[in-house]
């Protein structure tokens, strides 16, 4: 079984839902015109199904291995992320300035979903690195950016975030790390991270680590944490490299999935310190790392729609391929391919749908993104931000969530064969199992849409999305048929429990905050079906508008869509009742019960 | 992290939802008394968590191996299942005419809850000699029955399942091991057998393998099928063994999970025909088989909640010891330990409810299964064993669904933890992955509600079921009290959309098959969902009257109750559109168009 990168789907839901046209239309993005961005998706799809994609498997039976803090990847790693670089695949997003390609984030998405549909092990290096590359062109000081930039963007260094520690997860107030500024503006840094992601490796001749840490007179908790680079090796203002620092990879994980990529222990200092510079200013380094980390956050949800799809690809070939059992209908009075099946095509439907919806999702919050930054109006830019920001926990936190499930439903349709390792399957349940977690938890994404996103503007952006969907209500119903009017129903009931939702965390985020926390994951949720109910709404539509040019394609597009209204978003009035009534029994459980 | 077996819970249910007390006044179970049952649960505990759970951890570390034909189990795999035997463990539910304990299956699923999760691998072997056993008693010659039943019930040799071949997993028409009579009533068998569960192993002296297998005559596809005892070592009338049997294991599969528990691939006949008897009549093997899978598939069902109930503790004892972050109410000002945290609590509560709904609903029908056997009455006998067929397969197949979302919730508890192998939260997880597909698919197990179960008798056991139902929404409301009222509602909803799919699943079966087999795992979870209600909602007013004598206990019953109401039944309308307006969309879709 191999990848094939679904051009088709990804184009149809750039131009037609994220307006892709109004994109190239902005000022820096005129080069990314719809053939532009097809050519870019076709190259990215060659060299990710025939490079990236067929280390998957190698690299779940091979994995990284430590020795001597010296991490060997899998055979052929270090090949393909030499080509990568070569192909300009980091610099996709990044400005031209330091040698990227400048394309719009829209553009850039779908290739960061074909590499990890590929390759999630393998797409973590580049990930990490983009999130590297945002921290240093937000708050870098001009040398940092003129020497590591175009070496991050050109694939030759890479880049890691450095956040946790052993009593650190989640809650970096409890950051740890010293930075002991030695006169001559450089910093000596002592302590340990844990979990970092490509913290050693030998795919990249440097290794720029950004790390969290605490200078002398800082205050405590959260607001006295400062953002450092540690290099591997020392940089020379030229670029060259010149001694090891004293950073140690002492150990790497032995993981669930993901084995390929190796995920780190980082002793710094302990052959008197590691060297470091400063990003930005002291004590801001909160706010840099959540630059870093709303990048990651994104890319990170569009791992979940990835491994999905990879799923879904490898669960239809397998489909179709194995022969069992006659029809139910009695169509057929010899066994047939296990697609013919309506549980099996309930299942392949329900991955589907799922992944349709998450991609469609992100990818207009991608556009939102573009506009945001290039749009000519400042109050367009604004409201794309507020947008964009309000998407990110839920592209995130879903996207990731529905990986479990669609992984799962992967190895469900193998049957007994999804349960041996050969086939394959079960890697993929395994690989997804780490994204609700890493870069933060979904409730700690659920934190982020309730505090951050709903409470802090009074449900202001929430309720703007609401009219929205309400508009795509109407069109629905304007258009009469039986699949319409029926998501338009499924869609309007979505939409109010929603309302009621917001509503409710609004009202009771303050005075009771317990009931509100209780139902943060289950209301990330409901936003996740909703909007996915709401894209897949428009995308019905579009494609009833196009259906003349390819019947099959656009059809099925429609049944997606009013597969997802009866199955999936018809959970809303259950989350609703979760998120509104279910909080008392929550509270009602003292913690000696359990 | 060590198990502990959650007495209290399971005697709270069989005493007060499965009535014990009715069982054994039953004519055989005069001897099963609640003090009885208590003190041989108790005994259970004690094996369990001391000799069967330290070996879970090391039979994934060290799993089952294979060289030249030889299984070696994991150290401590052997002198365990000693003491399983000699302590009469595998003979709990079998007749004391063969050596067993004869006692009723509601006190024997417990203790098989508490085996599957001390060590879901090791209590494999136990399952299938159960289903041998079953067989045999069903339907075996005196010989067979007086010579091998004694030694499975002593837990002196074991019993296999032969039913699945390369070309045939899910459908036995497509069987193709043959069986050549020899004149002397006996028979050589040839073929392959795949996925057989302890096919070998060195934990006890011989393998009772019963074997699916057509002879010359036999017609084609499932009427055609014979059931044989094929011994390891050949049998001598008087239970001795004698010369090594023409079967052998040539390979055991490398597993996602369970990797203790060896899955073999069988060759018989290779070096001249493997020798077997014919057990009860020619052609009548599925009907044989049925009855060991129904057994089987009971036990399965009650492995999703015993390695759910581990998942549970291992997540409750993480959450009651690391320390993260500050509580969201601003009760301190020190990080808190993460159960103090509403997500947190969340997600253990979820996984809670979960349990303890399919829990009541196993051992309520494992006692109509002792109604069925031995009430004195025959229209009560009939009556019960039509509800016990009607759960079966609910409670294999939502038990084990249910068992995936709550070993992920018990990875997600646990943070980054939990993508740990070392911390052991993924394992079960992996474990977990198998349920939901052997001893019949969730499919599988849909199908057989759909059509034995609910068509054949035009939904009358279904409606049954939702009289009863009613009743409990009645008592509830006539308790009054909020959290009662609110499941009353919750289970009214729940009860109204489960008798709306029986209704359109038995008007359409017959027209229009494709679209009630694409809601046919809807309608089985929505059957779980709704006899889990049903059961904790009696289970709550039972802990409301017994409430002085243990506040704490009975009021966490009524909190869960509460909490499976808002949160979990009220998917049951969800689950309505999806089999009633859900099949459409499915069948729209042709099989190219994925």
């Amino acid at each position: 079984m191999t990848y094939r990168a679904p051009l088709k789907d990804m184009l149809f839901v750039m131009n037609e839902l994220a307006d892709l046209n109004a994109v190239s239309q902005m000022p820096g993005y005129e080069e990314a015109t719809p053939d532009t961005a097809q050519a870019v998706l076709e190259e990215a799809a060659r060299f990710n199904e025939e490079v990236v994609a067929p280390l998957n498997r190698a690299g779940d039976l091979d994995p990284s291995s430590w020795k001597d803090g010296v991490v060997t990847t899998t055979p052929g790693f270090r090949d393909a992320f030499r080509q990568f670089g070569e192909g300009g695949w980091q610099g996709v997003l990044h400005p031209s300035d330091f040698g990227g390609q400048g394309l719009p984030k829209l553009v850039a998405t779908p290739c960061i979903e074909m590499l990890n549909s590929a390759n999630l092990s393998f797409a973590l290096c580049p990930l990490l690195t983009d999130g590297a590359i945002e921290a240093l062109l937000t708050a870098g000081t001009d040398e940092q950016k003129a020497v590591i930039l175009p070496k991050l963007i050109a694939g030759e260094w890479t880049g890691t975030m450095n956040l946790t520690e052993p009593q650190a997860g989640s809650d970096l107030a409890a950051v740890r790390t010293r930075a002991e500024p030695q006169g001559d503006g450089t910093f000596k840094l002592f302590g340990t991270k844990i979990f970092i992601t490509y913290g050693e490796h030998d795919m990249a001749k440097n290794i720029v680590h950004l790390v969290l840490a605490r200078t002398p007179s800082a205050p405590e908790g959260v607001k006295g944490i400062s953002l450092f680079v540690v290099p591997k090796f020392l940089v020379n203002p030229d670029g060259t490299t010149g001694a090891r620092n004293d950073v140690h990879c002492v150990s790497i994980e032995h993981k669930l999935g993901i084995k390929a990529s190796p995920t780190a222990v980082l002793q710094f200092g302990d052959h008197g310190g590691a060297i470091g510079t400063l990003v930005g200013e002291e004590n801001r380094g909160l706010e840099y790392m959540f630059i870093m980390m709303n990048a990651a956050r994104f890319a990170v949800g569009m791992q979940g729609i990835a491994v999905s799809e990879r799923a879904y690809q490898h669960a239809v070939a397998y489909a179709r391929d194995r022969v069992q059992s006659r029809p139910v209908d009695g169509s057929a009075r010899e066994a047939v391919t296990i697609i013919h099946h309506p549980d099996v095509k309930r299942m392949l439907m329900t991955m589907r749908a799922l992944i349709e919806g998450a991609r469609a999702v992100a990818y207009v919050a991608a556009a939102a993104s573009d506009a945001a930054h290039q749009h000519p109006d400042e109050a367009t830019r604004r409201e794309n931000q507020a947008f964009y920001e309000f998407m990110v926990p839920v592209v995130k936190g879903w996207s990731t969530e529905l990986s479990i499930d669609v992984t799962s439903l992967g190895v469900q349709v193998h049957g007994g064969m999804g349960f041996i390792e050969e086939t394959g399957a079960a890697q993929y349940y395994r690989d997804a199992r780490i994204l609700p977690i890493y870069e933060g938890t979904t409730a700690i994404q659920a934190n982020d849409l309730v505090g951050r996103k709903t409470v802090r503007d009074g449900g202001a952006v929430a309720r703007a999305i609401c009219a929205k969907i309400a508009e795509t209500e109407a069109a629905l119903g304007q258009h009469g048929g039986a699949a319409f009017v029926a998501v338009q129903g499924q869609l309007k009931r979505g939409r109010e429990a929603l309302e009621a939702v917001v509503r409710f965390v609004v009202e009771n985020a303050k005075g009771d905050p317990n009931a509100v926390f209780a139902g943060s994951v289950p209301y990330l949720k409901l936003c996740g079906i909703v909007f996915s109910g709401w894209q897949l709404g428009r995308a019905m539509l579009a494609a009833d508008a196009k259906r003349g040019e390819d019947p099959s394609f656009y059809d099925a597009k429609i049944a997606t869509a009013h597969f997802f209204g009866e199955h999936i978003l018809s959970q809303a009035t259950s989350l609703r009742d979760a998120i509104v009534a279910g909080a008392e029994p929550v509270k009602a459980m003292s913690v000696d019960q359990f």
